[in-house]
């Protein structure tokens, strides 16, 4: 059968579901998906891997814990497993959730291209942070591809771990007949927002589910051409409200610092709107990491376009690893300190086992491998676009191309992404730099900056580095950054 | 946005549908539609344009009665309109279905070959007497295009005319930004095998919208690589029954000559499993003018397989053309001869406009330009693969591509499909002889008597084909069979 | 550096050049390649290997004989060489010419052929015959490019070894590295035709070297589309002739018996430059074998277009194997039987060596990989277009691509030719069928008939293909020819 | 014939040779043709055009005044012409070399950039200036083309006018048919530096003219992956060199004030080299607005990697129009006040001239349409590759590909002119903007500095714009700079 086409082998059978849950330890999305499993229409089992076995075995009996709820209308059991093999052994289903302890390699992400001038609000996902996630996160996910080829070879595969283009290009280019799909929220928010102005604007009753887009790109930097809300064309509208005041607003760092970091002015989404005539479908905190003309000053110039950098003091403080005693949500639930009440959380995951499961087709945005889906990107990166959901198999729908000059700011990130996955394959350390050095936000440094910066990032989080041949390297042994 | 999205502007209302029917006339496909709309959840009104017009009046006159039978909930009206421009002006959804009169033209492509060997089954598609079919049909459906951007530029079309890859890409030849669908019942068909072998073999209990497939081809040249009923992998079967009893029939003459010349025996469809993996999804009569070793000995080869041809004899007695006084179903009903049961026909017209209207995802093959749903084939020519319907657009799903000699073969009749396009644009007699020469048929012939059986045909049909420059032609001028 | 570039790392040293002759007991091509070296520029040693070690030792007494002769202005010395290693170890050159006994191989690929009815001319390129040679061929070949990849990587490879196109896509299918060439005389004999028309119609004074061609394609059915000689283009003149006399004439059998069977007639050429607008450029006996409606009707039709064919016996008879002693020009030679008179042979061999080692630009038609000189055929295949010979590198010049019919018939031999390379890779007799029915003479027979003419030749030929995997083929088993 | 070939139907008489030079005025390259025709093996007439009538009338005369000189070989008239189509009718060859005074334009592009931080070396080609020279030129160079068209489109025309890239471009989208070549001597300088690096480091007696390079690229930013002087590859001295002492030259303003501002150090060369192991070819100078990380700090950056800039006021400065009087070198000649001695420039358009007129083949690079000879560049923007010159047809030379990450830097400088192409078809401004807003340079400022910037350019230069649609564009409507 077509090696591009993304199906399972077997139907999945909905009473006896086995689920694989890497990074299990996880207390923001496990907590989630336990209460969703147990409002949903499958049965089953989960086993919870994570390299802090405490916080799996937490979750677990979090888990089991909740099947007493008398709202629970499904029957699951969980158990923590400490072994990556068994964990996998014969999964229907494997999610990928895993991030290393952010003290330890975030916030060199964040903190270290700051010093060089690069003020990437995220660095989770491009710019010199976000390739350095991807340099940790690439052999990680390579050697998960491979056990899951080795266990549950059939089983799908839900990535939600940044950078999301990478990591998901990096499952395939280890196991090419993965059956793997990168999630990202992004583009949701994007159609509940177009839904919102379907409101505000038109007076429609409407909700995210009412807009259907058609969206391509890759993680983070997608692009809606076509946009509508219960059939009505939303372009005449979008094209009114970019020059009026909506698509006008311009702030200050005060106007800004009582909102979330997370808050999303959509100027950023406006003015790009404006200039190329098809709608960015990312949060304007990840458009800025792509699009980088909007960083060109600095702190100033994001905030002048409504964005708030986390920064690594933000990324220190914020984090809540698995293993903290801090933000016992589940432990203060089980021992009665905090009342309990079981909600769905919303999350798509299930939506598309439903699909997978019969009840189809459902549409929504993937990343999977370009298999024409983008007409004007080459075959074999990780893009994102629309695909069809039904009995066992997601395949893309046809998204089209870009304009030109759209085009040409996406196929230079994806030419980043590609030779990083490139150079993971030997640990080409000089290869990735390369990838590195073409990056926009790096372009803005000289090649003597461009080369110390990397050398100190790599410096920085060299534990988490050691699939790479630091040894080979040209670039290391000239950075002044980088003590061999 | 981008022009190789299939998407209407504003949205139908399905209370106010408005339907342009050119072929209108038709005594076999207009009565079911009129029995489906009445039993639809649509109302509007029908324009009937027919270049016989009494026939367009008569069923417009069917269509208005059907509305007083107590079955029918929908309200609709119908009227006979004579000038194309009147039809067309304003319409949610044309229907595209004409045909010349078989006499005149499809007899000489059936029988004119045949006396140079050539035992096409069906000759309607591909072959000489299906690149005949085009160079009629291509010009007039040329001008339809034409007049729809005229007149309803963002109208759903629905061409139901054969050949459906070489109109349908003429449609879209003459304008890019129609809104164009072509389809045909043969993938449907090869679904309903699949149930029925499910069924049979698997003890399933199925039928044709249980099944799903991964199609892709062109028109009467497709196939399968991926099929499931209610999830289950068919793949298994189908290799199991190509080797045993079911894959292994063969016919005479005598075997084949009481079943319906329709019948469809698949052993055309099981040996090409069997050679290339891949499973043909349409019906053994069409396959064998794309594969066409199948006739390398005429009739008995043909029969060998399980095949019986429609000759050019069976072709004129059938012919019950909209003028015809002799087969009045619609009379019948109408003066009370006949009893009238208002029933749906079945016909996926209805699933696909429901789609349109937000009853949607709807996935289901469809003839469209490809803009990368199949992957080894250029952009441009028109595919068949499948396409998810959704509020107000369609959009192909990425099928992947061929084992390459299977692509090889596809790609050849392309290359017939789209030199005979490009000959249309000007009217290249010669030119249009080049891609008829390159065709599978025609090459079983000398170089003498190809551009004699080209001359022959020609003549025989001339009067159907005056969009073309037979001055200039070398080959009309050399050809013993056409005098200038 | 770029994998797509043919350029060996070190010069060739003109006065000390080391030839590896695999194939060298040749009767034909080595006395003539033996003389040219002694008139030539360059000076060292030749190694001739053959399985026939005693045709190889005459040759090499042959080579050092020739020394003697006062006109021998180069020096050289040969030795005959009986392990494979040793003929290329360090090697600056290596020609590769070899053939089985064609009285166990190729008579067979004429005569079962012809009793199906198949009536290729020559049966050595493409077709059953030429089929089967290549899938005897490229094994061996595949062992050739492996040796000289561990003995002499750097080595320029001349490969004149029939069928051209898929035993130099062999060599590069083994070591993607080698500088190897594919070496033929058809495009040339065109150019000699087009001076000969120059001077017998323009009355120009012309040769060979003064008729400048575009030419592009595969081996043996290659296209023009410009032609100059001393700059006059040609064009005009070609369209004049093919409407006249010289583009008209049909033979008879009798009209032809009494030519040499390799006389050419041009009518092929004539008649598909006519249809197609581009001027075919290899003999007319190939031409037939890749646009096969010539042979449509057998024998007579090859006759009606002026080519006779060389069937069986003609080979077996006209075999002057290396070890014969009937022929023994070499011997006589030595022996003073005959009289010897040093003389050039014409090759283009000393030519490209000039080439390369400084007394450059020279062009001339190669068979390479594709890496973009045909603009509209997927880079890999082998193709056949003018190439620029300089120091030490010989690239391919662009030739642009080909009118749709013509790229067409192009590709679908090119589509045979990668199927049987692939199938080669694991020895999949199953997918080497795939390739040999898409063929053009192939698909004239039944699927029956196509099997067992697979089978037969297979059966005849088994001794030639124990590199194929003959146990897990069905269509083997499945053959009535074929006895496991 | 293929549309893709560049080639002249009718060869060129050597003994009446007709040429038009649009731009005929100039005081530096005519002088120097007028000598090298004096001195050739042909004989002809020269049409000098210029929109400076007395500059061409002046050189028409010293073009006759050479004729007496004793060493002229040759016979040549000249004489000026005050209309574009009587000069360019019936024209062999059409030399373009034209230039607005850069006092009113150039000197714009280099300090209205400057003032907003950007600090290219030359500004003529690429970055905001070279974007804005490119919007000034097109709409000229497609009327020069469409004339071309009309009075001679068979001749071959020589391009020297920049932005090379853009300008050769527009010839071929006005007339695709034009048998336009583009010129520059960046390559040659670099074949030139290797020669002299093959003396000084391997003590080889070389010249330019011994140096072989497989180049690509698009003017300005071309590539060489292979390197060789008489055969030896320089491959392995380069490695050596680019980590010795050559290699690694830093500079200040004071190391570099005295030097002349075209003086080239290689250190950009080298640094690139380094990086991404194939080697540019063009000055330091020019690469460094392709590569601008190499500018990222302003003038300190430009310096330490060993570059000047020619800022505006040395443009003004040394600014020799045809009209001024001051730097009469051609009258003082005339009038005996400086002695005359006719000397060869060594200019390469006689060598290629020779090649057309049969003296070939001829190697050098031309920038081209690429047809295939960069294969992972798309058709159609035009490149800089070798091309072989022989009678009458100028033909690319494959080149092969890039390394990703350089052929990212190399495509996105395509996407910027092919966006600027575009939108001069239909003088759209803002489409203009989003090609101006993905450059390099450009893309170091904000958004709103961007259209500024833009907005500021066009302003000063707006009397040579006015092919373009100011009413229309929202973006100059919104830049603070520009006036409507």
């Amino acid at each position: 059968m077509a090696p591009d086409a993304t199906h399972a082998e077997q139907p999945i059978d909905s009473d006896d579901l086995e689920i694989a849950y890497i990074g299990g330890g996880s207390r923001q999305w496990a907590p989630n998906l336990i209460q969703d499993l147990a409002l949903s229409e499958f049965d089953g089992h989960v086993r919870l891997y994570d390299t802090n076995q405490d916080a799996a075995e937490t979750n677990a009996e979090f888990g089991n814990w909740v099947q007493d709820d008398p709202d629970a209308t499904a029957e699951w059991s969980y158990e923590a497993v400490d072994d990556l093999d068994d964990a996998l052994d014969g999964a229907d289903a494997v999610i990928l959730s895993t991030q290393y302890d952010p003290r330890d390699t975030f916030v060199h992400d964040l903190r270290i291209p700051k010093e060089y001038g690069i003020y990437g609000a995220v660095g989770a996902t491009i710019g010199p942070g976000g390739i350095f996630r991807a340099m940790r996160t690439i052999p990680v996910f390579r050697r998960f591809a491979a056990a899951i080829r080795e266990n549950c070879p059939d089983a799908w595969v839900f990535n939600y771990t940044n950078p999301v283009h990478f990591v998901t290009r990096a499952l395939y280019d280890e196991y090419p007949d993965i059956n793997a799909l990168g999630l990202c929220h992004e583009v949701l928010g994007t159609r509940w927002h177009l839904a919102m102005l379907a409101e505000e604007e038109l007076g429609m009753d409407a909700e995210r589910a009412d807009v259907e887009v058609n969206v391509k790109g890759i993680n983070h930097f997608t692009w809606v051409d076509e946009a509508r809300c219960k059939g009505v064309d939303l372009w005449p509208l979008l094209h009114e409200l970019k020059d009026g005041e909506r698509g006008s607003k311009r702030f200050t760092y005060d106007d800004l610092k009582d909102d979330s970091v997370f808050s999303d002015n959509w100027q950023v989404t406006w003015e790009l709107f404006r200039r190329f005539g098809v709608l960015p479908a990312a949060g304007d905190r990840h458009l800025i990491e792509y699009a980088t003309s909007f960083i060109a000053d600095g702190q100033d110039s994001l905030n002048h376009w409504g964005v708030r950098r986390t920064d690594a003091d933000y990324r220190a403080k914020h984090w809540t690893p698995a293993e903290s005693k801090q933000t016992t949500n589940v432990e203060g639930w089980m021992e009665g300190e905090r009342e309990f009440e079981l909600e769905s959380s919303g999350e798509e995951f299930l939506d598309i086992l439903e699909g997978l499961t019969g009840d189809g087709p459902y549409v929504t945005n993937v990343n999977l491998p370009n298999s024409g889906q983008i007409s004007d990107i080459e075959q074999g990166p990780v893009v994102e676009t629309n695909a069809v959901v039904r009995d066992n198999q997601v395949k893309p729908v046809n998204a089209g191309g870009f304009p030109r000059p759209v085009r040409s700011m996406v196929q230079g990130h994806v030419d980043t992404i590609e030779t990083i996955i490139e150079a993971a394959r030997t640990g080409d350390v000089d290869l990735a730099f390369q990838g590195f050095s073409i990056d926009d936000q790096v372009q803005t440094l000289t090649p003597d900056e461009s080369r110390d910066l990397f050398g100190e990032l790599f410096a920085a989080e060299t534990e988490f580095l050691d699939d790479w041949n630091t040894d080979d390297s040209e670039v290391l042994a000239k950075a002044d950054t980088f003590d061999a």
